[in-house]
């Protein structure tokens, strides 16, 4: 089940397929903003209902102009709106009186220019909610259909030549990068079912579009630019229905870096955020996130073009060692598995070519040119031996020569009949028509074998991300937390009860209760002064360490309380929190933090530096399953660590699982009311020494809206 | 000074610039592989002197054959050679009678076929040496020399169209790759001044290759594909002959996998080794290495149409705010640094477009179609008001615009001409002959701005790589190492007579003396076993840390001495070096090891699982300057930790840069009589505490051959 909730996109059919087009603005001069339109919608065809708005023109491009939108006197599924922002509102009114569906709104001077914009473009859009208008705007370039005629916009892009009508969906919070990436289509020769820019995004954002393209038969993959997301919530509504309905969405996020970041916010007045929790929040939904417009467009065509791998096996085929060599390499770096054929198969491949790497990379070596036949024989034995995930074959500049490209052609096309569960690539020089043939079949071409491998990696991630939300345990009853800090003993406490190990500890009032809290424990213990008013311990000298007997608790205990009442006279003080000393293991850090837009996250890393400075840490939207907490571990770069390298010994990974599913569960039950939890350390040990074990945390509390 | 007495470039030139050539095996038939080069050279019209060879016919494609070269009574600089392996040693002897200068050999069925291969081959190679003939291949495709008409390849990829004549040398190791890349420079349109495979490389290798092309007029950027180098010291004298005459390498070299480096030494029977060692050499000489195919054609031509930037700054500008957020997040991928504009230059910015974003990317937004001359004052404002090293522009589709194009066009004149030291780039799409006009004037083309970035941020490593090699402080005398490991003893007293910082210790040779050593030292001590015969002392139960008295100094002592015993009963025990604990610091690893190809390489890491687990090390090829070892200590993922991150104290990295320079010097005294030499730890402190300090050694000397 999808929050399909957040959307209303029947109304969105009014704004991206209309019966009827009213242009508000409509200039005679069909290169003014507001002629643009009108130019593209009489010159490409449009067939529903057009009409121009003017109050000070009779005819407009040979339309009668008709002084308001209410004196048309017929139903406006969309008015294109391309008036100067004073008029704006007095449209708006016009508009609601003559009850249209829909609004398109080109002009500037709203959000993107400081705070009183962004008051005028509430205002706005509220009272298009009043009036019932899905507005698209303001400071936007529109949108259009090409395979409907529709042309909302004022782009010069499709002057230039249009894109050809097709079935991948196209939308970009910034105007100027969509008109840059509807040239780039129309040179690539991919096929648009929509294009659609959102900029301020007062009413529809992209999450809108993602989700209208989602359900649209015409579509089959969705491309987007985005610069931040104020609501997230709707934006994992959207991806989660472009999941449920199988359309692979391919995602430009800019703000990787910091510098990226501010230039994104102060571009289209978007919130940047964090992107590793955008990064969270792609892996979730099975995202294709492109780092460059090559890897956009080359991710949204391959992912048209065939279907996702079923996983991550690939048979590499060359009749080049060294291209071999870097194909290896390549998928090796894009974690693809190169698993080597039979000793049976490859005995057949040294019969035929003795010469041949009969392995995988297989390298049947310059000897196919005197025996072409060798080409299509070795493919399917490889394919036969075993059934790859992937098959990439490498054929240099053969594409280019008359002589092989029908054994080029005959030979995808056999694998293709044979093999219908293998994503299918070739990588060779050839021209453009000899590409559209061998891709009508469902395999994809690359110049550079690099690109294809680097693409298919990315498109193994389809099929290993749930279709559905993990189901969770039920995680038990709602949780009320008071907001603020609370005190060790307390986070403690409620961790302990969602099923987090944590280190037996015991408040402690007095250095005597100190001191025969070290006698039972036995060992070395840790003392901690205990206060919902002071989070961090050590910064106000309350932590001691080590305290090997009574005594040495009883003077540490009076120190730590006297350090804590120094530096923090106003603060309420329980007490000192004792707890033995866990000796070994290796520190984590496992959390939940509330990200302002799309709500809790989860994280866990290696302790220290590797958290924080090295920033090693993994982060998961919630829920989670099970898999998803083990795949957490699994990912960190210094993963081998916990996982017995060097001889050390391995640390006992289910426990961890079973504590990050814990967190998880206890920030569901908790809801709105946690701001985060973090254990720190979480100390992790082999399954003999007990598994991990929580030694310290820190839960704060928030107010609920 | 280069080592290029390693090369003997005169005879490279009856290869390379034959002035006769003679085809031995020549066929009639032009699609044979005897036929195929003869072929070329009539048809395009090779100017020297030109003989067939082939006993079996009187003519042969219209030229007299004749029965073998000696009968030819003329000289014959070079012998092409398509004849049968079984053939080849009559052939040489033939060749060295009629005093062939020359020879490219396509033959099969040497090194890569297994030892017998092997044996041929080397038989091969010290023949054609004894007979003054320089060798290409076996097993290789050839050469060619586009400008000179000279087509010494049986590769069919001229038959498919010339690559034109032009500046860029083109060395492969891999046959099956050159003709590839032949293939692409053609489609490319970048013009080649030599394309040449050097296939097993029985004489002629790679660097030769390089070393010739360093030296060739004609040529002005080098090309390279390389699986593994057999000869390290040639291969860094041609890179440095390069970087001397200002001619940047961009070099593809495959194996950066365990499966890659399989799969390239199971190829042409090149040597793989350590792929990291590679880039060290790389980083030496400034070689642009490229990781794809399309890298290396991108990094070439950039490096032949530009000047290296001179430094990493970096001004981007941009009509798309979305676009100016991608750049700044590549810039800070790249390492390029994205300074902000002056106050100043801000405002007047701001004054000309009220919501342009003036820092740094620059955004001045759709404005410019309405204001054509916004682009040159606003372009020239940025570099009159800061120097930078590279300007980047991004234009959109703006290229193909008939329109716009003009005023890009004196864009880049005028930038060129007042800013002649500043890369010009720009990003947008146009056709090819406006490309081929723009990069005229030296200035980059991109359609991908990411590609732009990533091409700027490799070339400005040219500059950063100094020219000569560094002069290093006299190390003083040799050092003769005696053969296999030295006890910690003996390892630290080399390294401390070296300069390096090493703790204070005491060789104990009983129990008593270890009870002694403990009272004297004070404080907590270590015992570890001291012999020539144990490397590795903690495996044996050899050590012994934190003794707090002379008691448990006395126990520990022969505790650990009784398990060194048990473990190893044939080794000479020395006793046990006794050493204060050295408290708090941060862990490092330092050490010197002899690569089989290219000799001492210096390395420098955090210790325990970052150098072990993480491979998170810096290496450098000797000799080093000091800012070297600067660099080398910057340069680690987790530099932070050693620079105070956290409020944690900075340690002193000229300590450490000294020591590493230590090492340096005492590895260059020991010359070949050294095989490694590791500091494990080396515990870096802040100056305050100390610097860094040897906590233990270990010297491995090696039979200097």
């Amino acid at each position: 089940m999808t929050d399909s909730h957040c959307f209303d996109t029947s109304r969105l059919d009014a704004l991206f397929a209309p019966r009827s087009i009213a242009v508000v603005g409509a200039s005679d001069q069909a290169s003014k903003i507001g002629g643009i339109p009108l130019d593209y919608l009489l010159r490409f065809g449009y067939g529903g209902a057009l009409y121009a708005v003017n109050p000070r023109a009779s005819r407009v491009q040979g339309l009668p102009a008709h002084e308001r939108l209410a004196a048309i006197g017929a139903p406006v599924d969309l008015a294109i709106v391309a008036v100067p922002q004073s008029q704006v509102a007095g449209v708006l009114e016009d508009a609601a009186a003559a009850r249209v569906q829909s609004m398109v709104l080109f002009s500037s001077g709203y959000a993107e220019t400081g705070s009183d914009g962004t008051a005028a473009q509430q205002a706005l859009a509220r009272r298009a909610q009043e009036a019932g208008i899905r507005l698209i705007g303001p400071n936007c370039l529109g949108f259009m259909r090409p395979g409907h005629q529709v042309y909302a916009t004022f782009s010069p892009a499709p002057g230039g030549g249009l894109v050809r009508p097709g079935r991948i969906g196209m939308v970009s919070q910034s105007g100027a990068f969509g008109a840059y990436a509807y040239s780039l289509a129309r040179e690539r020769g991919l096929g648009l079912s929509l294009w659609a820019t959102t900029g301020n995004e007062a009413d529809v954002q992209l999450a809108d579009g993602l989700a209208w393209l989602a359900q649209d038969p015409e579509t089959d993959v969705i491309m987007a630019y985005m610069e931040g997301c104020r609501d997230g919530p709707r934006l994992r509504a959207a991806l989660a229905l472009a999941q449920e309905r199988g359309k692979p969405v391919v995602m430009c996020k800019v703000g990787t870096s910091a510098l990226g970041a501010a230039a994104a916010a102060s571009h289209t007045a978007s919130l940047a955020g964090n992107d590793a929790v955008y990064e969270a929040v792609f892996r979730r939904y099975g995202v294709l996130r492109a780092h460059s417009i090559t890897d956009f467009f080359a991710l949204a065509a391959s992912a048209y073009i065939a279907r996702a791998p079923k996983g991550r096996s690939i048979g590499l085929f060359t009749v080049s060692g060294g291209v071999g060599a870097m194909m290896a390499d390549d998928a090796s770096a894009a974690g693809l598995e190169v698993a080597p054929l039979s000793d049976a198969a490859q005995r057949q491949l040294r019969e035929w070519v003795p010469f041949a790497a009969p392995r995988n990379p297989v390298d049947i070596t310059g000897q196919v040119t005197n025996d072409m036949t060798l080409l299509e024989r070795s493919a399917r034995l490889m394919l036969a031996d075993r059934q790859f995930d992937s098959w990439l074959g490498f054929f240099a500049a053969g594409g280019l020569s008359d002589a092989f490209w029908p054994v080029l052609q005959s030979l995808v096309q056999t694998l293709r009949t044979h093999h219908p569960d293998t994503l299918l690539a070739v990588s060779t020089l050839c021209p453009p028509e000899r590409r559209d043939a061998l891709e009508a079949l469902g395999c994809l071409v690359f110049a550079d074998p690099g690109a294809a491998i680097r693409c298919i990696g990315a498109l193994a991630r389809l099929h290993e991300t749930p279709q559905a939300l993990p189901a969770m345990a039920d995680a038990g009853s709602a949780l009320h937390l008071p907001a603020g800090t609370l005190s060790e003993q307390r986070s403690m406490a409620l961790l302990a009860e969602a099923g987090v190990p944590v280190v037996p500890h015991r408040l402690v009032r007095t250095a005597a209760e100190a001191a025969q809290a070290a006698q039972e424990m036995g060992g070395r213990i840790a003392l901690k002064v205990c206060s919902d008013a002071i989070a961090h311990k050590s910064d106000v000298g309350g932590v001691a360490l080590n305290l090997a007997d009574a005594a040495g608790a009883q003077a540490a205990f009076d120190r730590i309380l006297a350090n804590a009442r120094q530096a923090r006279p106003d603060a309420r003080i329980d007490g000192a929190l004792a707890a033995p000393m866990v000796q070994g293991g290796v520190e984590c850090i496992a959390g939940v933090h509330r990200d302002p837009v799309f709500g809790p996250v989860l994280m866990f890393g290696l302790g220290g530096i590797h958290a924080e400075i090295l920033r090693d840490v993994s982060l998961r939207l919630l829920p989670i399953t099970r898999d998803d907490a083990l795949a957490m571990v699994r990912e960190l770069r210094a993963f081998a660590v916990l996982d017995g390298a060097r001889g050390r010994p391995r640390v006992d990974l289910d426990s961890i699982a079973d504590t990050l599913c814990a967190l998880a569960g206890f920030a569901q039950r908790a809801g709105a009311t946690l701001e985060s939890a973090e254990i720190n350390p979480l100390i992790a040990r082999p399954r003999e020494d007990g598994g991990c074990v929580a030694v310290d945390a820190l839960v704060i509390g928030r107010e609920a809206a």
